[in-house]
């Protein structure tokens, strides 16, 4: 029986402990807003404190990158944790993300960090419009972003992001990353996990699609080949300068055939989500296996597979379920608007039959929470049947 | 959240609850042991007692069917118990069993009743030798059961029952079955869901091999269209009969092209564990959605996929995790020879790939503890090679 902590509590460590149960591992979660280690399926099982949970595992991980550095140096201290607590703050701060591509020199936007006013000024002379400035802590989702398309807009974003900046409550402090916004043809994203041994596998690379800021459908399919390659070296190149250890994920930009980074992830993804269906090992397992020092699982493509985010609900219709090769997963949370709630993965045998079951979904699902599915499902039909 | 109660707190539990989890299901299990009703993978948990138990839950069903009987009356007054108790008991008495083959007018092989040395004379007039003679209770994996190929065993084979019989310390009388042993091609299983709405799935025929009485390799491949249909009939048949709620599974004995029912297990079934990585829905999800009144999921078989019992043992070599589209399932036991541990499944995309692949696990496997695995790898290889 391995004995895994993960840092947080939500559907990551979740899903991790459904995944590594029947590998005899005992997950145990880090609820930081507590600040007590609990099961992460029935977390009204509580067992201690953060001291007590580091003490009993063998290991310990993350299921985002927001942890308090002070926690980060506590569990590393324990000689346990897996990824550093390097890799995990550079998933949480993108200057340090910014550096780490360049020094692997690894194409991405361009970009420029702020600090200044000057620095600010500067960014529009580098770049060229539109511009999206990002703040370099905790900005996901939407939050902290300003898009500019005109310079008459300068001074107002500039006040907002200087508020911004001195509002920031956090020990390291604050800033701003400017990039030039891509025009893009996709984005997409590679999972992939490194053990500690140093072996590497890929997942296929997911087409993801957002609305609002948040993802809304992940598309796993046969890719291109030379596209996943350039994914796989990106991947490679990043993990083994961090000497990374677990799953990570890549978000792209997809320029005609060129990849450029948009984020990383240092963490299981929710753009990989599709894997325990339409996977041969699904990326919580193999988060458990590279951290535990076990060979990695294939990461190979079994069916062409859709996630779809249930945002919002804490249902669906039962009608749904009856669809085939339709599987859902609940979180187990309060419903809140917005608040990822579950996601439902969809397989097909093809990408024919996987578009043809998206669209059936998308006519039982209620449009009020689902509004972009019907018309992703639409286009997509369209373009596998080209 | 939909609260489940399970009688028993073994592998079938566990697995019902790690299926159910993302589902938002809440399943306890029921330890007959310990009387006490606990977290189906973290047993240290404990929530009660039984009568706890029945009130909290909103559906009982069990995971074997040698509950004792005042138990099985005590969930059944609650209106909560599926399937019912008459059908449970049928599981765990042969006589029931024989009974409802003869009501239902399916295929068996030929048999007798024994309660007494004259039944057992007569059993011996009616019946061909050799004669199976099983215990009517409890009687499974090999205990509980004596094999006559000559008239010159019959006083001691008679003396032997007899005091096994005596011994006997049930609430209900023990008795003996003689059956005709059917000279059989091979033993085949059919896994099926009939849901509270009376909607039937089933999955596509087990190939199923023992070792000393006890399962050791099932297989599921495309299976011959007329013989699932003959199964899927009996399915059909005995389950409208009993008005049947949940996963049921029927072992057959295949004799040239005819299916002759050997015993039927109401509930998640060992020959159905392949479900997990081989077919669109799990045995364990699909018992859960007909016992909660949802709609069945559909039990297509994705990929040849073969599961190899792992008994008596708490560990296997790395390498054989190495092997693409290998799932291991452990149940968190503590080490006793011939114990079931855990499971491995093993996909292929086709038959080919799978008994390649069951090969190189045979080769990875240690000889003493899966003694059977090379011979079977090796034939099924050849078979479907052919």
């Amino acid at each position: 029986m391995k004995k895994v902590l993960v840092l947080g509590a939500g559907q990551l460590a979740r899903m991790m402990d459904l995944a590594g149960s029947p590998l005899n591992m005992d997950v145990k979660a880090f609820d930081v807003r507590t600040n007590k280690v609990v099961h992460p399926v029935a977390p009204e099982h509580i067992y201690g404190n953060l001291a007590e949970g580091i003490a009993e595992a063998e290991v310990i991980t993350a299921e985002f990158e927001h942890v308090a550095h002070d926690i980060l140096e506590q569990c590393e201290q324990s000689n346990k944790l897996k990824p550093t607590s390097q890799a995990i703050k550079i998933g949480g701060d993108r200057r340090l993300e910014k550096a780490l591509l360049r020094e692997c020199n690894v194409a991405n936007a361009k970009h420029y960090v702020i600090e200044t006013r000057e620095d600010f000024e500067q960014a529009l002379t580098e770049l060229t419009l539109p511009i999206i400035f990002k703040s370099a802590l905790e900005g996901y989702d939407g939050k902290g972003q300003w898009r500019m398309k005109s310079t008459e807009q300068a001074d107002e974003i500039w006040q907002d992001m200087a508020d911004f900046i001195a509002q920031a409550n956090s020990s390291v402090p604050q800033g701003i990353v400017a990039e030039q916004m891509v025009p893009f043809d996709r984005e997409v994203s590679l999972v992939g996990a490194r053990n500690t041994h140093g072996e590497i596998e890929v997942y296929p690379l997911t087409e993801n699609h957002h609305a609002g800021g948040i993802l809304s459908v992940s598309v796993a399919a046969p890719v291109e080949q030379e596209l996943q390659i350039q994914a796989a070296s990106v991947f490679k190149a990043l993990t083994e300068k961090l000497n990374y250890v677990g799953v990570l994920a890549i978000e792209f930009f997809q320029v005609g055939d060129q990849l450029l980074v948009n984020e990383i992830a240092p963490r299981v993804h929710n753009s990989g989500h599709w894997t325990q269906q339409g996977a041969d090992t699904c990326q919580f397992e193999n988060h458990l296996r590279a951290i535990c020092g076990l060979p990695l699982g294939s990461t190979k493509l079994v069916r062409p597979t859709a996630m779809v985010n249930i945002l919002g609900e804490d249902s669906v219709p039962n009608e749904a379920l009856a669809l085939p090769s339709l599987s859902i997963h609940w979180y187990d949370k309060e419903k809140r608007a917005g608040r990822k709630m579950g996601h439902l993965n969809l397989c097909g045998n093809d990408e024919q039959e996987l578009a043809q079951r998206l669209n059936q979904l998308a006519a039982i699902l209620p449009t009020e929470a689902f509004p972009d599915l019907a018309s992703f499902a639409a286009k997509y039909q369209e373009r596998v049947t080209q």
